[in-house]
């Protein structure tokens, strides 16, 4: 709970009555909560404990209340296929829980550029930029090369064979000569959801002051 | 050598007496040679032998005489970055010992998509594509979305880390969900120099006429 | 929907309703549609949508109407086992449905090189050869030796241990040094029959007229 | 050369000429330049033709010039270990070129946590984060977990067995649970610092304002 | 049965009567028994013939008996989330049935340093510490460095895309360069817990003395 | 030394004196020595102690004497490409040392099948066959199918990019389908030479009478 | 069909009525048939058409009619733990149909040495050694050093993390230094059944007269 | 430097003057250093300034000083081949500088099992025992069966093809299911010495008292 959003609950792997409890006490401390990865039917189970929540299927998150006040600025979710979708979701309904207003770009593959262009003021106009791919996973690096906002870029698992569960996108994302972009975890909407929203934190709470007195330690420690 | 082209010898790890020794008996019957990937020093060991030849550094191709008949069409050879040019001049000076047409467009990479966009009319007007690219290797699926000739994809082993020496490349190319496209091995510019050409090859001959009494083979077969 | 040939819909992970949605839309423009990869089960559900398709349990394929025109020449789908059969026949059955005629080899595996021997002559007088292999993937680099028309390898996920899930044919396939050939993804029946028809349709349509002004960019950009 | 800032010029695998001829062009348009990951010997070629520019042999960086303004706020460059430096000088450097002000601290790896902590305050001041480490990559999760600002973390190929050349550093940060973190490629001190800049640079100009007119995409596409 | 210990029924793959034939054998020898990695159901066929024993779904152990005298010291099993306790209980609870005191520290991963400081005389008080943890597996690695006893690593399957189900957690902490820690397999809490109890053993029986004889093999053996 | 063959030296990575040692002593006793993998430097280092040996550049092998008696049948070595001579050399030249027949067949790669099948009687009359093979390895599959003689499948290191230095060739021959073949690591043209020789061993000596009171182990052990 | 044994049929991703109709046309031929790797459901269905055969659910081997005649000498069938059974059967029960002994060994693995060590007098009277190991794969390079018949190595998917479903295992044994053994894929105890047999045929028939004519081919091949 | 022992210098990738610099201010300190990974060459340079010191070629260790007070007990170092030995003396050496007594057992692999038996009592009479092999590894799982003391295994990277520069001796000797054995990193005789040494100081200071107030700590932390 740094900065005061609670701790954001991985559902995979967890009990039912494991994700309940912790609900319960992170709304009775933060008047809201979020479970990731959750599936249909652990879902309708702890909605029965906590009733007032909402859950979604394709993006698999259930949660309950309100980021309190909103960030500035808008994040562009870009996605290269329908496949792509559960996870392009997952950072877009994360990015709203946390308070950010969200522009949904679907469906704008590599291989059909010139869909890519028709939306290319959209995409020029965002100030972070959230570039979900599955397969070779190259829309990232042409996304970056548009802009000059930072790009997040988010492998997905979608593909076969060669894709090897998301591998390959994951190694070509971070191969490539892009500059301006970084890569989180295979299939880690919330992930990336999380640090645009850190970025947008920066905009909001403006750079601290330089401190008097800071040194930078280059010194060999001592052991 | 089927069709009346000459083997072409792989150098690498081969000695210089063995060279020249292919070299002279395939000269004597075919009147032509290619070697690939022959460094500088062992190269001019060779040319002592077989003076005539041509040496090129940056492709490592040492060659003798011309093809016969020259290849209907033109292909065009894209490529992605300055580095990636050494496997480039290994498919266009490969496809201009076979007699065939190249079109050279170089370090067009994806993240500066006007760059390629400005060459759109030459692409779509070329008959086959080798489209070479190292790091994540994304320029082959973006080309094969604007063009309806076939592609064929050569990753390369250039960039680092995450590159994996070209695997990345690789695996992203055979992932890429762009039609009209296949791939050859890392650095492999001389097979795709050469499918281009077997490509060409059946253009310039046309198709077999239908045989009266083919029979498609779906049988289990005895054992 | 590039050269008047409608896309076609990756079945896997798609949702029954935007499958139907797509093809309705699809043949409104086009008059025919295909979708790959769809279990029975969900194709049953398209179906009572579109009750007038084709479905093939073997291929998987599902499809609606025919190419307006047929391809010249004919593609020869060469198997070296029963098990790779579902992805020969993704392949046979796209080139049907895009015009090209098909001569299909089943079962002619290189341990058993006099069954392969058998189909010589019908090998090669093929216009394009797709070989479909599993396990070591051999059959494309003899095959290849065997015919000056391109070979098009399609690694299939056949096999166990070793076999990789299909990447040790892959790679296989892909240091192959027979020249000629070229690799698609794992499994991909349909890519390899999307690339023999974007050979043929360059043999129906001819090479392009060389321009009169193209000059090759080898200039370094500006930046 | 988006947003006024030249291209950056990767040096590896570039001849001298080359890399003299671009810089040649960017200076005289940007009044400035910068080569990475050049090597002594083919840096002291280049500042012959361009002699008032700066080499620094630990990061092998050579630039000219400087930024014609300076970026808000302050970027902590942490390394784990001495074996790291270059990577994070890399960082440091270009961000320096880039106008944007460092704090380095150096050496404080995860094994000896008490050395992390004695700079708790200055890590928690720095308004962007890179943290440099090779092994098993620890100190970005734990540093991330210490901060509200955004953490960019670079994998470098310091190790030796498991860690092989950073792949295992690489994976381990991006499977980390802390969030507010992205990744780049292994070594890649630039990409991180260039990443660092680009968010800067967002919180410079600040937001866009919301256009009137913006509608998320989420239609299927017309194919 | 070395030293006395019954050897350890590892339960995956094995059939219900063959776990119940060799828990019969190894009962009426030793007075006790445990077997590993059991499911639930299973568990509940070979308790039909073996009543008097304890079944834990958590750890999926299944044991009678007890250790006929306890070992000195006590054992630390430190875990880093949640999803991590099955294995952590499967060490816990194959320690207590060998006869060593446990303390339990449950979720204390690096992300929040503060909730691991909080537990650090606990952790330095240890006499052997084992230290659980999946996705990137850096807690070991951070608790090494706050101890000198020896510390046994246990990687952990959980996590999802790059964390390759414990493979890079596994790498990491091969990787860390923290002394006085060596890792087991993959969620092998089991064999951790016999490590810790093998160097308590040492511990309780005390060196052997030194042989008067002894000579190092140094030569390089015949042959 | 089972069975009266002195151990073989693997010479990588020893020093020469280690070598000329044992070399000493396994001449003292057996008359005669090998040393595998020894470059020409070392070589002749060590021959100055031992003059009387041949040492062979293209197969590393270093020898002294021969086998006081002749096995039975004859070894057919069969290459694919001139670049595995090494390898196919270590064996055949082993085998000869161990007093076998061998009968060399080079550069017959299943690409140019009719070359491998103009050799067809002589392979289906050798007694063992050794199958040398890089890159995509698909020779031994080829002949195992054309032979009732146990095949040793040795993969070479030979190739470049998807060859992975041997581990294509090696995994590829580990799925084959054909049966009567077994592999072995590699460049171990050594490994292969042995089993073949301990194969023609068993010929000579004949199988074992079968014992009076053999009893198949099939409880399970004690513990 | 080479030698008069009858193919073998591959029962995995067969239907049942294809297996029915190969039995059927190999019975005719041969009067006994093999069928691998089938569940017992499947196994069910083609004994109905085949009602006279042997199904093992262990070994997943079905099986019609006896070798005609027997094979001389016996191969050991060696296995390390009791998950290795099923791997091992299908060695043992292949044997036994190709008319060869078995002597069955189970669970001696390298852990507890003595056990191995009690049947160290059958081991070195096998003719032939098949050992079959999973986890590790440690057992085949042991008992290769205490024979001079050729052994069979056989990895097994048996274990769980590092053991990559046999892969270890399989990598392990190719590396082994222990002379006269060689590797057949994981799980694959068919293969390596099949090879003994091809031995033990040698051993049957003897060895070829040497040829009169025969020259080795070590010429450059013309191309 | 807890409890004492200077912290270790890791002499990979550090300048001479840094090692120096570090040297003087650990031996001003502590009256002694430790140096791992140092080449000959810089060992020399450093003795320049440090002329006290000892500097072993075999083991790359540059040490000053000895340990204070020698620690109970004696570590076993055993190694399967003359390749692994530096290795083994890394362990050995940096042993005999933390004050503990070694007895080597060399050239002692599974293939030869007598050699290795004929040292049964040595090996079950150590109190530790590090295990160093390459190639399959496979000799610690054996040593594990043999004694009751904690094994410390080391995987090196001497092998070739298979054995992927240590990776499968590493996943081996994790995969192994002998207890009572851990692991460390490939090549890492340091950390698996320094590993042994904390397992004789936890006997030579004995186990801690019970604490009065320890609670296990099992609840779901706040967030
Ligand atoms: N889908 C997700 N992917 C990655 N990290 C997550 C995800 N959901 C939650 N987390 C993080 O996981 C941690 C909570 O894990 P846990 O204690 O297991 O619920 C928090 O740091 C979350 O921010
Ligand atoms: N650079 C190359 N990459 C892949 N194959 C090649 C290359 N150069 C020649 N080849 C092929 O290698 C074969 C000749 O190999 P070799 O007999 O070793 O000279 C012929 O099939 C050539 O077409
Ligand atoms: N379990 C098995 N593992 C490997 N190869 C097998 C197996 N069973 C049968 N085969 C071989 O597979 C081939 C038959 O494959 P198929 O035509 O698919 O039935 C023959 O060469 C058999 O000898
Ligand atoms: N050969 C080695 N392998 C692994 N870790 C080592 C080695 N030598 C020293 N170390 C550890 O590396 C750390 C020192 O690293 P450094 O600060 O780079 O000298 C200390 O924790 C040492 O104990
Ligand atoms: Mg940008
Ligand atoms: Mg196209
Ligand atoms: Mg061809
Ligand atoms: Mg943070
Ligand atoms: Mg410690
Ligand atoms: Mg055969
Ligand atoms: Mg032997
Ligand atoms: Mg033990």
């Amino acid at each position: 709970a740094r900065n005061g959003v609670p701790e954001v609950i991985f559902g995979e792997g967890k009990r039912v009555e494991q994700i309940s409890a912790i609900v319960a006490r992170l709304r009775a401390r933060h008047q809201r909560a979020l479970v990731t990865r959750l599936d249909t039917e652990r879902a309708e189970h702890v909605l029965r404990d906590h009733p007032d929540g909402q859950y979604d299927p394709v993006s698999r998150l259930l949660r309950w209340g309100e980021a309190p006040e909103r960030l500035p600025g808008r994040v562009a979710v870009i996605c290269a296929g329908t496949s792509d979708l559960p996870v392009a979701e997952e950072a877009s309904q994360t990015l709203e829980w946390l308070g950010v207003e969200v522009a949904r770009l679907n469906d704008v593959g590599v291989a059909g550029l010139d869909r890519l262009l028709a939306h290319r003021e959209a995409i020029t106009h965002a100030d972070v930029l959230i570039v979900v791919a599955g397969m070779e996973g190259a829309l990232p690096s042409v996304v970056t090369g548009l802009v000059r906002s930072p790009v997040l870029a988010v492998p997905t698992s979608v593909g076969y064979g060669a894709s090897l569960q998301g591998v390959t996108a994951l190694l070509g994302m971070l191969s490539a000569c892009a500059t301006g972009m970084s890569v989180v975890n295979i299939d880690n909407g919330f992930g990336a959801a999380w640090q645009a929203a850190s970025i947008l934190g920066l905009v909001a709470r403006g750079v601290h002051p330089a401190p008097a007195d800071f040194r930078s330690n280059t010194d060999i420690p001592d052991s």
